[in-house]
């Protein structure tokens, strides 16, 4: 699956001509959904009028829910309401539509235009402006994220969808006495506009410059700033922080989240499924093994800390191989851990907690391997307790709010960007990776079968995007260990592919096609191991930019898979092997190339991957490697695969620590059908074939165990190697000799006769 | 020539055994001068001694000065004493000096044990702490730089080298009233300990935090730690003052420089050389042009900064079109700059312009394009009086000092790394692209001559190290425009090249062998544009190993060198490129992989290249790719080119910014006895094939109109075209076809007959 770096999204919308436009494009919730021609003004055109869009043959409506953690919220009504507006949507309003203005909205007349998709907010705000006056507050910051900024939130935390109507998974708002604004970037401005009501300004970028900038305007000197201190990590507080410097406004963290409190009894209720030990099959050491290694860790560390404060979801669930429901598709609960050398304070729900749960976290009271439980809602005081002491706290700025970091004094502070557990967790040790490795085995069954699948049906012409997530889902759910996808199944068909993150819903679906080419990114969760993976395949003739693209696109996943490297080397430093082959021919694409992965965790693991904040590459680290090519309005291409970082052999070696390389775990062959052989070299084609002997060795008995004898012979025909130019050559030369020896034996045969 | 930044260069110094060395390597200013193998320990030993060592054949004492800028100095005595001791030490003190300590000085005898190399500092250290308790200061901390932030500083701004005696170009050295120490990097550990004396404790780190977290421990609470303002840039004043925050030490600027005072008129007088102006055909545009330039960026920018602050002494030398000759090697002077809307501060000693120069400057007097002399040392006053208006200054805080940074109220600053002039300057404009090109044809036929010469008189056994680096240097003088070499000539036989900046001196040279590989890294200042060159030869018959790595470094070179790539892509982010062929094998180099270049300016110019505080490559910059190998205590290589950012020409175009690449404009060939051609790739030996056209289209003319003749032809022969693969199959098949045909013809014959 994607991640979240977009470079260079560009301006989405209805385009715009100097007079009348010239192309229309329909996004739904930031997915191109209708691509429309219109005649060029003055050519046909009476009376300065535009022309009507000019409807492609299958600009059918077909898109689009929303992408990130929006995407994990029930179908909302703006849906099915966007739909009608596109469905009814007279050419006269289009044309109005695509005049233009800077907004889809039309603010400056009475009564305002607005979509039918966008939310009455006028209550809310108005709510939120009275808590706001009760505590002496000119302005109020909501951000997208929730207290232990997790990347993807649970519908509860969505305080800026409920409060705006925008379910975008980025964005800022800062509501003051009698302005709101939205600040987000450019791949929801489409979205904003479609979801905003008049109340709210849309703000094209994100810098907290701006925002500050802002609030300079519109709160006057003397006014209060205030925010969720729980709600902003660190480094965000400090830039507002600065940002207000010297200006007569005040930041005032307010520990009463006022959306939470105008929201009321209307909000989610707080998570209550069950919080269970994961059986020791499938962890990579006890959890008391986990908290000595990192007693270890602050003993042997120069400033001696004499606790840990952990306040990432996935780091805690699994140091104490503990998971949850609390988050779609992310098995983690709500938690904070202040880990001493004596002590461990689990601040949690205790009632969720299975029997069982509670039994492990319990078995060694009293003593240093106790756990002692403490409500959720404690953390805090307690902390601040704690660090009333002869203490030193250790934490990882990058996901530690300032509602945590601001009550321990600075002096007590050890800071890193990430928690020496965040760090272990990112490598996996053998049993991990073996654990991990068996997942993507039976992960690869079911991405065969349903390759296989799409091969017999789509040519009848009943499959849909949606039809193909359902039923890529239903095959994971059936394989051992399953429970459930990773992350809402990415199921694209021709030009809605071109948007990286879309998913189909059961209103918006587009039919898949022989004639287009289909994305399938889906990934699972099973007990031993999370899997992400992307095919995109074709079923008749691609065009040759398709297939050129698609080739490419696989000679960097290659050219990256394979590549030697140092120890210490950051993934940014490498990620341009993935995109070289592209280049070559002024090809690329707009997101990162890759990201950590966890065991029965998270999708997106930090902090391993390719981006320019994730720590270098280490052996036991898993990550994604995923090059892509996206042709807006046409097709996308992408092609993910999980590679764990591992020793290399190298004919030099170093005689220190080991070069690195890259196993590739997942195991599914790419389409034949979109590779062109001419343009990959004998290396690429040798670690092509290998990769193929590895998928047969390692698939190939689980689909026989399985009893999938067709998928087995899908499997072989998908494997089978590719010829070297050189074997080919040898091939000829053999032939050549050959043939002169026949031509000798048929001479001599004469001579003799 | 390899710019500064070094990676894991590792521990050097003498080899520890547990009980006795088996290894011992001696270390001349850091360069590897001796390797000794000792017989291990218990064969053949008696009585539990040490053996002594036994001195291999060619371990002639053959080293060094030292590198960076105190190479620019005069050969100190050190070097001489230093020589004596190596070659008088007598095998009891070589196993002394080789016993498990951790420092070549033993402080802990009574007299203690120094290298004849150390300088005594006891007076000087005394003179200072009397100057510090004159102003009441605990701690005085002297870095290695000067107050522009230079790479090379002039003798005068060696003020740690003065007091310390250590001549490395990178520390920082901390006093305090009864302790010293100075922090290095592992380039210097072992030079340190050659030149301290007992009065300095070595601090193997460099970071700041290190060094706040000794003050803390040195001084007193309540104690005063003092600096002067202007030899810190502001980042490093921030760190220095957060190390401090809180401690009851206070951090206090003081303008008197207490180590001049105490160096007093021993210290090298101020420069006093002509300051004059660059003619017009060696300068892309006048210099009111790009004043012009610089006011309407001013202009434009939404912050609308009134004032542009100016301490780059390469930026004001190419504002204004002016050179001077204020530090070994760079053409610049010392100097500040205030550039309004208005009006134009420099600030300069006035008395050096030549009468053309200072016409020049005045030419536009009074009005906005006229610029006002003041005294350099105005430059503070100046400014602060100019911050008290109603202003904004714009400033380059990578290279601006806290001395002037202080003096403008926070809000009045708007700062970036880099200011808009040194941006401007390294986007070279195409008559300054073109200035670039033509020296660098020139100089390619200084390198030639060099290189024929090397060819035909090293087999002689008659050249060394010093004689090479005098020849090379000789021939880029007889040069049209040639205003001599661009820094100290790196001329490096055998495992002297193992250290990336080792440089010959009179009384250390290694004599060239057709039996080593030799490298050359030199460079020259003309008129018209700054040059530097690595080339790697070997005369005899190289090793399978030297012929692989240097093929491998050329392969890095050819592949950063023909990649193309997106615009606004960072160096860091491709510079893997020039690695991968040695990664795939086991091997790396610890350098960085380039750097900018100027017109008649630095060497090494900020801030293009590969490093990660780069700004993105943009089309008109130039930088040196240089990719290498070193194989400690035998030999080293680097290939190194300057190239010149160009637009791309690609299958696909964008519709956007086009794609970008490289013309190497540096143009000599490469070593053809060192490359193994079975391991370039197709595309490899067609870009080398290119390359070899362009030097013969470009450098042939100017060989002969020189009326070189040998040289040409030696051009001609070391540009003949590699063949492609393909291109011998095609000849071997032919030849195929052509035996079958005179098989068929005899036996048909015989069948005739």
């Amino acid at each position: 699956m994607g991640n979240k770096e977009v470079i260079g999204d560009g301006e989405r919308g209805f385009a715009k001509g100097r007079w009348c436009p010239t192309k229309l494009v329909v996004f739904c919730n930031g997915v191109t959904a209708l691509v429309a021609s219109l005649r060029p003004w003055g050519k046909g055109a009476g009376g300065g009028t535009c022309h009507p869009p000019v409807l492609p043959k299958r600009s059918v409506p077909s898109s689009a829910s929303s992408s990130g953690p929006a995407s994990t919220m029930q179908p909302s009504r703006w849906i099915a309401a966007w739909l009608l507006l596109l469905q009814a949507c007279p050419p006269g309003r289009s044309q109005q539509a695509a005049s233009p203005r800077t907004d889809i909205r039309d603010c400056s007349v009475d009564p305002p235009y607005l979509p039918p998709t966008a939310t009455n907010t006028t209550a809310r705000l108005a709510a939120l402006r009275d808590a706001m006056r009760a505590h002496s507050v000119h302005a109020y910051i909501v951000p997208s994220t929730d207290a232990h900024m997790s990347e993807y939130i649970a519908e509860r935390d969505s305080r800026l969808g409920w409060l705006t109507g925008f379910t975008g998974s980025a964005g800022t708002v800062v509501v003051t006495l009698d302005r709101a604004a939205l600040w987000t970037d450019s791949r929801y401005w489409t979205q904003a506009e479609r979801q905003l009501d008049c109340n709210w300004e849309l703000q094209r970028t994100t810098w907290i410059k701006s925002i500050g900038q802002w609030i300079l305007e519109w709160v006057p000197a003397g006014g209060n700033v205030s925010l969720d201190p729980f709600l902003f990590s660190i480094d965000t507080w400090n830039s507002y922080s600065q940002a207000l410097q010297g200006s007569g406004r005040a930041l005032v963290p307010i520990e009463t989240n006022l959306v939470d409190q105008v929201w009321g009894d209307q909000r989610p209720p707080p998570a209550s499924s069950e919080i269970y030990s994961l059986p020791a099959e499938f962890t990579g050491s006890s959890w008391q093994e986990k908290v000595s290694g990192i007693r270890q860790q602050m003993e042997e560390h120069t400033r001696s800390p004499t606790a840990l404060l952990l306040s990432g979801l996935e780091e805690i669930a699994w140091l104490f191989n503990l998971r949850g429901d609390d988050i779609p598709y992310n098995p983690v609960f709500y938690s904070y851990t202040l880990l001493t050398s004596t002590n461990i304070s689990l601040f949690v729900d205790e009632g969720r907690l299975t029997a069982e749960a509670r039994q492990s976290l319990r078995a060694g009271c009293p003593g240093p391997l106790c756990v002692e439980l403490h409500n959720y809602s404690q953390a805090r005081a307690h902390l601040q307790r704690y660090a009333q002491g002869n203490v030193t706290v250790w934490l990882g700025t990058e996901y530690t709010t300032y509602g945590l970091y601001g009550v321990i004094p600075q002096e007590k502070l050890l800071e890193d960007s990430y928690s020496p557990v965040m760090l272990a967790k990112a490598v996996k040790n053998s049993k991990e990776q073996e654990l991990l490795r068996a997942a993507h085995v039976r992960d690869a069954v079911a991405v065969i079968q349903y390759l296989l699948w799409l091969e017999q049906t789509v040519p009848q012409g009943q499959v849909d995007e949606f039809l193909g997530a359902r039923h890529i889902d239903a095959l994971r759910w059936a394989q051992q260990h399953s429970r459930g996808p990773s992350f809402e199944s990415i199921s694209a068909s021709g030009l809605n592919a071109a948007l990286a993150h879309y998913s189909p819903s059961n209103t918006t679906r587009r039919k898949l096609s022989v004639d287009e080419m289909y994305l399938t990114d889906t990934g699972g969760q099973y007990l031993d191991g999370t899997t992400d993976i992307t095919r995109t395949v074709h079923w008749g003739t691609p065009t040759p930019l398709q297939k050129e693209a698609y080739t490419r696109v696989l000679m960097g996943n290659i050219d990256l898979s394979r590549l030697v490297f140092p120890p210490n080397t950051a993934g940014r430093n490498v990620e341009a092997f993935a995109r070289r082959a592209l280049w070559d021919v002024g090809l690329n694409y707009g997101h990162g190339t890759g990201h950590g992965i966890g065991n029965f965790l998270s999708v997106h693991e930090w902090p391993v991957g390719f981006q320019s904040n994730n720590v270098p590459l280490a052996a036991g680290m898993f990550t994604s490697i995923e090059p892509g090519y996206y042709r807006d309005g046409e097709f996308g291409i992408r092609i993910e695969d999980i590679a764990l970082v591992v020793e290399a052999q190298t004919k030099h070696p170093t005689g220190e620590e080991p070069f690195l390389t890259f196993e590739v775990v997942s195991l599914v062959p790419y389409d034949r059908n979109l590779i062109d052989v001419s343009l990959l070299s004998q290396e690429q084609i040798k670690y092509l074939n290998a990769y193929y002997e590895t998928i047969r060795a390692r698939v190939g008995p689980e689909l026989q165990r399985q009893q999938l004898e067709e998928e087995y012979r899908w499997l072989q025909r998908n494997t089978e190697p590719f010829p070297l130019a050189s074997t080919a050559a040898a091939a000829a030369a053999t032939l050549g000799t050959l043939a002169i020896g026949s031509l000798l034996s048929v001479l001599l045969a004469g001579l003799q006769a």
